[in-house]
């Protein structure tokens, strides 16, 4: 191994234990029972989350590359593959609360012991053999943040189940909000837009397929929609008049006697909101959050308004840079409110923001042969591209051209509005 | 009353007679008691569809435009209206075989009386409120063909239910098919194409607000795949290998247990298909038909190809014209094979096809205010694009624009395969 | 065939044919669509009944004793078999809806072909097979007996789907009935009761096992419970208050958001009812009907008394003959008002009588063998026992030890409350 | 308070520490996670068990009887009450796995401050005041001992859902079980047999209304059917021979597939038994256990025998006494095999004995005022009586009068066969 490369490994390794530990950071404040339950099939339980991102670098990396390494345990890959046919059954996606055992403390060293012998790799792997790894390594690292993100709003939902409304943490101090005004709506010129990701970093392959897309002019808001601009809304019929509704939106509200977003709670008169550090009244100034695509489309259609689409949205970013926000690193695992003026803010972090572009291959998109071939390809019908990340993105996992996709009726995430004319 | 705008008047009539009396000729094969059942909440009964369309004039032509009219039943606007919420209260969908009552010569009469009025209405009307009429009389007929084609996919549908498969109508006879031969792979010039309805005549809203899109080369094929083709699918693992098929569409598979299209049946190693005229044995020259988005897109990456977007097809359709077919005016119902040859083939009629495009609003695409902006709109989600019509769409109904849609998971429908390269 | 045989058989012949006319009867007024539907599983189709009972006499009566019978049609045996799993596979319950097939004329030209074959049969039989068919036969008869109630019970409960309500006939004129009063609680002596069937005539094999009970003394309601005093249970908040109820009927109540029996309508404050005549306004004199087992007990909570067990019913009817009430023959098929006075009343007919016993085997119970065996047995778990049959019953069907039996959430049957302390 | 009271609290103190003592000792084995999971809705997460039997001290108990009692925590109410309506909301019945907080600790510290207060009383009590409390302490102590019970068979359920089949503990040792022989049926006279609870101690509200039943002679079988027993009624078909089956029993058996008792399982060819010890090869000695209502009645029809009503079952443990047998106190937690010889074996102990009766209130029974009045009433329908106590049941719990109830579906209780003809 010469220098060069010795150094490289080492920033790789480096890069691998931030993000490992960031993980068990993100799971410190649980009890044990919180990290094995699973009360929507949507959510995992954050111990399975953390076994199942080391699993994907014993299964991908640690399996092919590291010589003579025996796994940790031979039931493990059994318990925490998560979808991919290739590698074999698995415990099915609904049953993932029966793992009480492992216990936690299991996985605890599990990760410990999955964590040394990839030390031991990428300290002794020779100059070839690192470059062959390194794009699955970097896969199995995004794929630990995605696990992030969805560790911290699975356990915002697995904490607002509990009749007790248990906090997560205290609130991260931060200045009182003030009201950001008026929304201001910027140009975007038409044109042909370069769609996809190019350049040399790491994407993923639902990225790739760049393209060129024919746009019109349009105007984009400056910032997301707030609380109180929601509130007006619902104080509206908002909910109740048919009108502003997709008919399977419209099902949805009438089905589950809907009122307001996911996590909101009205006592004597008053709004609160159940929050990563437990239930408070309800700031009007904080963009909306945890709502589905139909609730954000209904809005925009009550507004006068529109949702953008994924290519106007990756246009605007091209027109507005930087990539700057509210994301995981700040440690607030909330939204916090634009301030006012009418420069474009929370492009990035706050609140992902739900698009109206179905999730679909770009043109000449293909799987890679294999196992990791099922990453994304397979889940493209029915789900709705979400852009610019969250308050629980990691700040160093997002991109302009980043699609992240969820079905339109799923609130318990970070999703938000940002309207378009 | 001039002279022209009588010989408008007439000729408007004659169509709508012409249509009426094609619903009627649809049904007239049917028992009472076909007519009245919903096997599944997707199909309506046969009654419903008859009484349903002649309300659509009751509703929003006769009420507003003919002075002194009196509907010919006070409840049967709450009875057969479908989904305008605007209108109001209303059967719900999965509850309309409880419509045993009014029995069917009351639908007949109800269509009688209704057809009278409009006869009277469309003799008497003045210039200026004929041309204030003539878009919504034309979206009733409109309405009233898309009910034709509904109603043969659900006569279809009621009759494979019921244990005795009977048949709807003798074969018509046709010559006997042969093999159409291996497919071609025809030319599409990248390049701005102009999509959506511009014109005079009739298009749905879906349709309006033309744009340009920006294409890449690509290349169709010349003609639908046929059972022979799919066959081939299946008998290569095609409904188990997970590899070809979106997670959902897999996840159905598994949980209906499907192995074949709807409507095939296997006996003794041999496969037969229920048709309009009756239980025969699979034709292997025909179109594969009854399909489901899912089966169509495993195929065609079992195939090594992929399906056109709708944007793809409606530009090839203006490289490769006429619009000509198999359509509803043949009388048989049921696709029918292709010839040899490398000329392009049943880009209309036989089979809708299904792209790889989501049911989403064109740019600047907005509602009509009142109850028929509740037509087309609100559905906007989670459905797919089918391009060029079927067997059962009636030849003047379809055009180049003409988008239909359904869930990735429906094949009652004559929906079908067309590839691309 | 000697004179004695001949004048039985013509007897049997009469009774024969007065059952199966009678069935036809009740279904005269109705229309083929109302014939075919099924909009909850516990309801057949009326074609069906009409079919599954014919079926019955030419699978096990025709097929092995009338030589060189050919069944009318091949499949009828698949479409019209109702729970024999010895004879074979059949259409499910759940999909009788789909026999849109065989229309209507078809299975009235089943029921003369087999009733003329039946005719050939009895006319010329010999005495010693006659004696070995008449059981079955008289089985046979039972059986169509029990379909006519379920007819005029799945009649009135398709109609009442209907949107428009339609009446199945007009009423039956009766004196205006007068309030009957207060109850009176008469004196059943305790002691040991013999229970079941004993004697020549016929009963079904669960009232076999004669047996000895020992019951204490005990109070007997001398009449039904009116409307009258179920709507003070009502207005006293008896369907929200859960001490009168037992746990799974609070959950049907909850679930289904029950205030009133089936049929009960409020408009305007005022109570209606739906009636084979019709809506029409409640009649607070008339027994209550159309309840479930669980309201039946809520009621009798409420009250301060109880239900009876089923021997206590049989042990009263002991001590208060004769058989005499409200049958299907009176024509009104609705239960009509007691009379005042302290006497017994409808014991028999007008609504059957939940009792507070569970549907079990009598000691030494055994099901016969062969497929007739099926016939009761089978279902003598989950359900419990109504006693003294209702306004839809024969009167020639019913007998002091009949047992009728229901899942205690059932209310389409003509069931009501009598209760003991 | 005078010696004699002192001595009787004192008593009554080290019985109610015994048993909350014996509580802790059933969950000692236990991971956290383990504790708040619910698999299914029949069972509650171990946790629940402990904080709700606590809860019904602090509720029934402390509450009432304690000056200046304060509750351990205000919302420990509403989380762990379990079906009283009395005392007001709940978490529903479903949703108890969402308690992952409390953790486990606080729900110790729980139990620890409950069982000090509860020390407090009992040595403080005047006279008059503990005679009023005894019969509600009895029913708090005899409440824990069910809840004992449940949480044995809980455990073994939860355990079993996990892929890695954990071993609750190491298996008590045992001689090897050897071949009981062929059974003895045992002759029970005719006559009249007095039913029910009479005496000083305790028993449930649901075995008063003593009173006398008129039983013809019967045999009894003098051991529980065994594994080998119930193999060879599979071997023989027994699961898909609709002839042994009631309706709803053979329905279930269909939808789920069964082939088997809950925790057998089959692999190459050899049964394999799921046990509170891990996974072991069938014992073929030891008694059926886990099976439902049908598969008791399945198995008793296929053998041409029956099973017994529950007063059969009394009348029998009249003429056949002690109580006594494998009961939780063994440590087992699972059945044990008979001895050969033909006296009466296991009539306590082992498994659950089902028999024909529903479980229904005796003659005269009455609910009490109050909360504790939904103890057993509200249950009193569509469940069946079990007889006899089992493995997990304590042996102090048990009487001969004793009547517990399951919905006949249910398979999860430790539930065997006993024969009678």
């Amino acid at each position: 191994m010469n220098i060069l490369t010795a150094s490289i490994n080492k920033t790789t390794l480096e890069r691998f234990n931030q993000i490992r530990t960031q993980t068990e950071k993100i799971c410190a404040p649980l009890e044990p029972e919180d990290t094995v339950v699973q009360p929507m099939v949507d959510v995992s339980p954050p111990k399975w989350h953390m076994a199942h991102s080391t699993w994907f670098f014993e299964q991908f990396v640690l399996g092919p590359y590291l010589k003579n390494y025996r796994v940790f345990h031979p039931s493990y890959a059994f318990l925490f593959n998560s979808y991919y046919n290739t590698v074999g059954n698995r415990v099915q996606r609904a049953e993932r609360s029966t793992l009480t055992r492992p216990p936690l403390r299991d996985v605890y060293a599990y990760r410990r012991h999955v964590n040394e012998h990839m030390g031991e790799l990428l300290n002794t792997l020779s100059d070839e053999k690192l470059e062959e790894l390194l794009p699955v390594l970097e896969l199995g690292l995004q794929h630990e943040q995605q696990h992030q993100e969805l560790l911290i709003t699975d356990i915002k939902y697995i904490l607002s189940t509990n009749a007790l409304l248990p906090a997560y943490h205290e609130a991260v101090s931060v200045p009182q909000a003030s009201n950001p005004g008026e929304a201001a709506f910027l140009e975007v010129p038409g044109g042909i837009y370069r769609i996809g990701f190019q350049g040399e970093g790491f994407s993923f392959d639902n990225e790739l397929g760049v393209h060129e897309v024919l746009l019109a002019d349009f105007q984009i808001m400056n910032r997301l929609v707030t609380n109180r601009e929601y509130l007006e809304f619902m104080q509206e019929d908002g909910y109740s008049d048919f009108r502003f509704w997709l008919d399977e939106g419209l099902a949805m509200v009438r089905r589950d006697n809907l009122k307001a977003p996911l996590y909101w709670l009205e006592q004597d008169g008053d709004w609160y909101q159940f929050t990563m550090h437990g239930l408070e009244k309800l700031d009007l100034h904080k963009p909306v959050s945890h709502i589905s695509f139909y609730e954000a489309q209904a809005y925009a259609t009550w507004a006068g308004k529109r949702l953008l689409t994924e290519f106007e949205w990756e246009a605007a970013s091209q027109v507005y840079p930087p990539v700057e926000g509210n994301f995981q690193e700040t440690g607030m695992y909330e939204p916090k409110a634009a301030t006012s003026g009418t420069g474009m803010q929370q492009l990035y972090g706050d609140t992902w923001e739900w698009t109206y572009s179905a999730y679909h291959p770009y043109p000449g998109f293909s799987t890679a042969p294999g196992a990791l071939g099922e990453y994304n390809g397979k889940f493209m019908v029915n789900q709705m591209v979400l852009r610019g990340g969250s308050c629980a993105t990691p700040e160093r996992h997002i991109r302009t051209t980043y699609r992240n996709f969820f079905h339109p009726d799923k609130r318990w995430q970070f999703s938000g509005i940002r309207l378009a004319q």
